[in-house]
């Protein structure tokens, strides 16, 4: 059976649906950060990135919610979470989430990782960094809202493995100071996703 | 025929040697940074957030590099850029990509780019960003060197769109101030990918 390594509030949220989605047999083994296990010599021989989400498969460890994203579309086609034989609409599914972690991801992860990118003691470049994160995570999602979210899914009529990433980095807007009420179609998506016993499987088992 | 945004020196570079590689018919237009010709209304109409890469494609503008490689891989199955057959190992493909564009890049791009994170008139923070560089940077090909490049390339004895991506990444190695020495794997993978045409093509296309 897979092992499918996770922090609660984390990316790894995403996959996790993905899985559930899919029916997908796994094992979910929580990963504390607040004790920093997943810098710790056991974890690091699963995902030498001391990150969050991996999932062990038979043939190895994979990483990158992108990456787990279509491996669990293309290992479980009957749940058709990704349109994997048009090579156009998947590469817009790839592109999205591309976006998300590249860009959003990003973004939001000045916030509290901001050691990532500025020596861990310079207290004031960590405050700038913190500073500008309503202002980019609030561009990204405009954008998201103005261009990216067809309706009623990202993609528009089927559902697809960009809906769970969306909705897992839409759930730090509060804490990053951005204002939900700007954007309505993602309201929509929230209320939405929320109703599919994925999700509710997904977000109870990180409690 | 498809139309192919790019800017010299960007990482753009990766999807053109793709492109080549699959013998794609493209034209390739020339976006001018210098200018700003990223952030104009007509570059905005084809992609909306003001960067390169975007191949507009008879269907509709792709962008995001792992998306556009994969795309190309998808539609010209015959230059087997990708093991798309294979979920675990496209997986691998996709999840390298991911660290790339996530990690990598991002680490990159603390050093031109950090207007994106900070205030751009906060000089001290910008300065902290650039200081870390080589540090940030550094770290992920350390990480590259032992645990990502299989060897002769990326993904082990077959060549595929991982490869021009890592080889456009690292061409930003002495700009941000890593000593290439210290990857004497990742030597033999540029010594090796310059000399296939498809990179001398799109090396010569930059000019």
């Amino acid at each position: 059976m897979m092992k499918f390594f996770f922090a609660p509030a984390t990316c790894a949220l995403a996959s996790r649906v993905a899985l559930e989605e899919a029916a997908a047999p796994y094992e979910a083994v929580r990963i504390d950060f607040k004790t920093g296990e997943q810098r710790k010599p056991e974890y690091l021989a699963v995902n030498p990135k001391g990150r969050v989400p991996a999932l062990v498969t038979e043939r190895g460890v994979l990483t990158e919610t992108p990456a787990i994203l279509i491996y669990v579309a293309q290992t479980f086609p009957g749940a058709q979470l990704a349109p994997l034989a048009d090579p156009f609409a998947l590469a817009r599914c790839q592109a999205f989430n591309s976006y998300l972690c590249s860009t959003v991801h990003v973004a939001h992860a000045h916030r509290m990782r901001g050691a990532r990118w500025v020596d861990a003691d310079d207290a004031a470049a960590i405050k700038a960094m913190q500073k500008k994160v309503p202002q980019s995570v609030g561009e990204c999602f405009a954008l998201i809202e103005r261009d990216m979210l067809a309706g009623p899914w990202v993609l528009g009529e089927r559902y697809s493995v960009c809906d769970p990433y969306l909705f897992t980095l839409s759930q730090w807007l509060e804490g990053d100071g951005v204002d939900r009420a700007r954007f309505p179609k993602l309201a929509e998506h929230t209320r939405r996703i929320k109703e599919r016993p994925a999700v509710q499987r997904a977000l109870a088992g990180e409690v």
